[in-house]
C-alpha cells in the first residue's frame, strides 16, 4: 500500500550509526505526502498510545503483518547496468578475456536502443524485487541507452544515479567502444547532465547523473580534466574505479608517477559526492585523503574475489571514519542480491583476517588479524553507509529520511529464513535475515514512501 | 508428477566425470518402477524418435516446461540436523563461545521428542524445497530424537543417511550433553543402527545409519575402539570431523603422537564409506592416506570461513582424485542452500589462490597460485562428488543411477537467474544456474523417481 500520507506500524531495524543496530520494536512511522518520514513513534513513548489512537481514528494506520520486519532499503553503490545479461556468466575467465571478449562487446551492444530498452528493464525490475531501492550506475558511452535507462528508473520509481560513462584513450579501449575524441567524451557527459535536469519527471531529483570516467587508464588527460571542470560546474556526483587491481593500481602509477586517488584529486574528480569502486589497492596516504575529501568506497567483496586478487581492508577503513557502502558490481560479482553480497562482505573479511593457507602455521598465516567484520557493519555499509557516501538522505529509518524501504517476511513461501520464537530476538532476527533470506523474503518495496512491489 | 514407470522429456545437466559437464539438450530419461534410470536417449540418437513416439503412445511422457533444467538433486555431506535453529545466528561469536554458549545447549534440547520432532520436520522440509535431496546428518546423543529424525526422512522421502553422535570424552564434553560411557555410547549406537535395519518403511535402505564419533577429541578411546569394531561388523558409514581447526589438528598430534586421519584409521574408522567434515589441515601424508582408503572428504567452504581460519585445498584433492563432496554443515555455515555453498567453494578457492592481502605484492600474496576452480568442479562435487563419497548411486543422470532429481525453473516467478535467449546455451545456462539461483528457482525435486515438491 502506498504510505505517502500513512502511519506505518511494524517492526524492524535499521543502523543508524556504525556498530549499532536500533531494533524498532512495534514502532509507529508518520510518513509525509512527499514521502518523507517525519516522525517515529516507539512503543515505550509516553505519548505512543495517544498518537496511535489519533491515527487510527483518521484511518491512517497501515499494518505490517507478524513476521514481517521493515528494514531500509538497500543502496547499491556499483552497479554496471549494461553487464545484467552476463551475471554469472564467463566468471571461469581471466580478467583480460572477460573483458575483451566478453564485456566491451556486450557493453557495445547497447548502441541498439531496443536491446538497451529491454535489457535495462529486466535490471531495474529484478533489483527492485531484490529490494535494491538506490542503484549507482554505470552505462555504457551511449548516450540514447543512457537516457534510456534514465526513463526506465523515473518510470519504475527506483531511486538511481546514473552515468555516461567517458572512456576515449585509443590505448587502452576497443576501437569499437570508446568516445571517438576528449570533446564527444565531454559532450556526451554534459549533454546527458543537462536531459536528466530538465526531465518533466525529474522534478523531485530522484533520478540524478554522476560524471563517470570508466577509470584512469581508459581517458586521456583531456577528458579527466574536463570532467573535473564538469564537477566543478554542476557539484555531480562521481564515480570511478579506483586502485582495483593490481594492475590497475600499478598504471597510473607509470603514466603519472602518482597513485590513481591522487590523480583523481588532481583532476578535482575526489569530491564529497566521488564514489570510487574497488580500492582495494589504496595506500595509507590514499586512505587518508579520500577521508580528507569525504569521499567514499563501494566495495565489492563478490567481484573483488574474481578480478581484484585481494580483499578491501574494509575494518581498517570504517575503524578510520571513510565512508564506505556496499556494491554488486553488476557482473563482475555474480550476484545481484544485496544481502547475498551484505554476508560476503562478513566472509572475505574474515578470509582477510584469518588468511587462507592452511600450510602456514595459524601465527603466521594472516598479517591482518582483527580484520573481520560482522553482520552489524555488513548490514550497515548495505544501508547507511551508502546513504552517507552519496550524501542522501536514505539508508536509514530516522525523521527527515526518505521512506525507501524493504520488507522483510519471514514466513514467505519460497523464502530461506526460520524463526524461532524461543530463540530469536531483537538483532539476532536481523543477523539471520542477512545471513539467510532471500529475494522470496522481500515481500514490498518503497521508496519515496510509494509501493513499488 | 511421479516418474517411477515414466519417461522424462526434458533438457539439463550433469557431471559425468570432473571437468565435465554432460549437456542433456532434450533427452529421455526412462525411469523405472522402482525409479532408477534405465535409459536416456539423446536428442541425437538414431532410435530417438522411434522410441519417443512408442512412449507417447503408451501415454508414458512427462514433458518439463521450456525454460525449466533437470540437475541431480544436490547431495549435502555434513549437516548438524540439531543446529537447524540456530542456522544464520552467533556467527559473530569465537568457536568456544559458539559451541559452549549455542552449540551443546540447543543440541541438548533435543532430549525434548516434541522439540526435536519440530524442528527436524522444518529442516527437512527446508533441505528438500531447496533441492537437497540427499543429506548426511548428524544428529544428537539421544536415541529417541535421531530416531525421530530418521522417521521424518522416511516419512518426507528424502534419502539420508543419520548418525546419532559418540561423544563421551568427559574432558571434552559438557556434563549435561555426553555419552554417560564408552558402554552407552556404542550401545546407543548400535540401537540405532538396528532401529533403522529393521524399520518397517525402510526395505530399501533409503534412510542408512552412520557410525558418528564427534570428533576425536570428544571420544576416548574406548568408545573410538568400539565404533571401528561395529563398523567392521555392520559395513555401516562412518562420518566425523576431521582435522578442522589449527586446534583440533593439534590436539590429536598431543593427544597420540598421530594426526586425526592416521588415528582415525587405527581405530578402523577410515574406510570407503567414510566422510572426513573439512580436513582442511591434512597433511600430505593424510591426504595420501585418505586416498588410499577411497574415504572422501565433505568440503564446507563457508562453515570454514566462520570456524576453521583456513581453506581446504579443494583443487589439490581433486586433482589428486580424493573423494570430495560439498556441505553446508548446517550451522557451522550460515546458508542451507547447497547452491549457495557451490558458488561459495569457487569463491574461498580463489582466495586461496590469489591471496588477501593488499598490502603485498601481487607475487608475494599467495603460496597456492593455481589453486582456483571453476563452477564445473563446484556442480560436480555438488552432486557426483557427493555420491561417489557415499558409494551409492545417485549425484548423476545416469542410466543406473536413481532418478534423484530438481528441475530449475529459470523463469520462477522470485527467481533470481535471468537467462537471454542470445546469450545463453549449454553450459553457461548451467554456470548461471549455480551462480544465480536460489530457492524459489527449485520447482520440482525427485527422489527415487517419486515427486516430492
Ligand atoms: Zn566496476
Ligand atoms: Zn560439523
Amino acid at each position: 500500500m502506498d504510505l505517502r500520507g500513512k502511519t506505518l506500524s511494524a517492526s524492524g531495524f535499521h543502523a543508524p550509526e556504525r556498530g549499532r543496530i536500533d531494533v524498532l520494536d512495534d514502532v509507529l512511522f508518520d510518513i509525509s505526502d512527499d514521502g518523507i518520514i517525519t516522525a517515529v513513534h516507539r512503543h515505550g513513548d509516553p505519548n505512543y498510545r495517544t498518537i496511535r489512537e489519533a491515527r487510527d481514528l483518521a484511518g491512517q494506520i497501515v499494518t505490517l503483518p507478524k513476521g514481517t520486519y521493515i528494514l531500509p532499503g538497500f543502496v547499491d553503490l556499483h552497479v554496471h547496468a549494461p553487464q545484467y545479461p552476463q551475471l554469472g556468466a564467463a566468471l571461469d575467465q581471466p580478467l583480460e578475456t572477460w573483458l575483451t571478449q566478453y564485456t566491451f562487446p556486450l557493453e557495445a551492444r547497447y548502441q541498439d536502443l531496443a536491446f538497451a530498452k529491454r535489457a535495462y528493464s529486466l535490471l531495474v525490475e529484478d533489483l527492485l524485487a531484490g529490494g535494491t531501492t538506490t542503484a549507482l550506475y554505470f552505462a555504457t558511452i551511449h548516450q540514447e541507452a543512457t537516457r534510456a535507462l534514465a526513463d526506465i528508473c523515473l518510470e519504475k520509481g527506483q531511486r538511481a544515479l546514473i552515468g555516461k560513462i567517458a572512456m576515449d584513450n585509443p590505448d587502452e579501449c576497443p576501437e569499437d567502444y570508446r568516445d571517438a575524441s576528449p570533446e564527444a567524451a565531454l559532450e556526451g557527459t554534459r549533454d546527458f547532465i543537462d536531459y536528466l535536469r530538465a526531465h518533466p519527471d525529474n522534478a523531485d531529483g530522484r533520478v540524478l547523473p554522476v560524471v563517470t570516467p570508466r577509470f584512469i587508464p581508459s581517458c586521456t588527460d583531456a577528458t579527466l580534466e574536463g570532467l573535473g571542470e564538469i564537477v566543478r560546474r554542476c557539484g555531480c556526483h562521481v564515480q570511478t574505479h579506483c586502485s582495483e587491481s593490481d594492475w590497475a593500481h600499478a598504471y597510473a602509477l607509470k603514466r603519472y608517477g602518482k597513485t590513481d586517488t591522487e590523480m583523481l584529486d588532481h583532476f578535482g574528480l575526489l569530491t564529497r559526492k566521488t564514489v570510487l569502486a574497488h580500492a582495494n589497492f589504496l595506500t595509507d596516504d590514499d586512505m587518508d585523503l579520500v577521508k580528507a575529501r569525504e569521499a567514499a568506497v563501494a566495495h565489492c567483496p563478490l567481484s573483488n574475489a574474481y578480478f581484484a586478487n585481494a580483499v578491501f581492508p574494509l575494518k581498517a577503513a570504517l575503524d578510520k571514519g571513510m565512508h564506505v557502502g556496499l556494491g554488486t558490481d553488476i557482473s563482475g560479482g555474480p550476484s545481484a542480491s544485496m544481502l547475498e553480497n551484505a554476508r560476503s562482505a562478513v566472509l572475505v573479511s574474515r578470509m582477510l583476517d584469518s588468511g587462507t593457507d592452511p600450510k602456514l602455521p595459524a601465527g603466521e598465516r594472516s598479517a591482518n588479524t582483527g580484520s573481520q567484520i560482522d553482520f552489524r557493519d555488513a548490514f550497515y555499509i548495505a544501508t547507511t553507509g551508502g546513504g552517507i557516501a552519496l550524501d542522501l538522505p536514505i539508508g536509514r529509518l530516522e525523521p527527515g529520511f526518505k521512506f525507501d524501504a524493504v520488507a522483510i517476511d519471514t514466513r514467505a513461501d519460497k523464502g530461506t529464513i526460520r524463526l524461532w520464537d524461543e530463540f530469536d530476538t531483537g538483532e539476532a532476527i536481523l543477523q539471520k535475515i542477512v545471513y539467510t533470506a532471500s529475494r522470496a523474503n522481500v515481500s514490498s518495496v518503497w521508496i519515496g514512501g510509494a509501493k513499488l512491489r
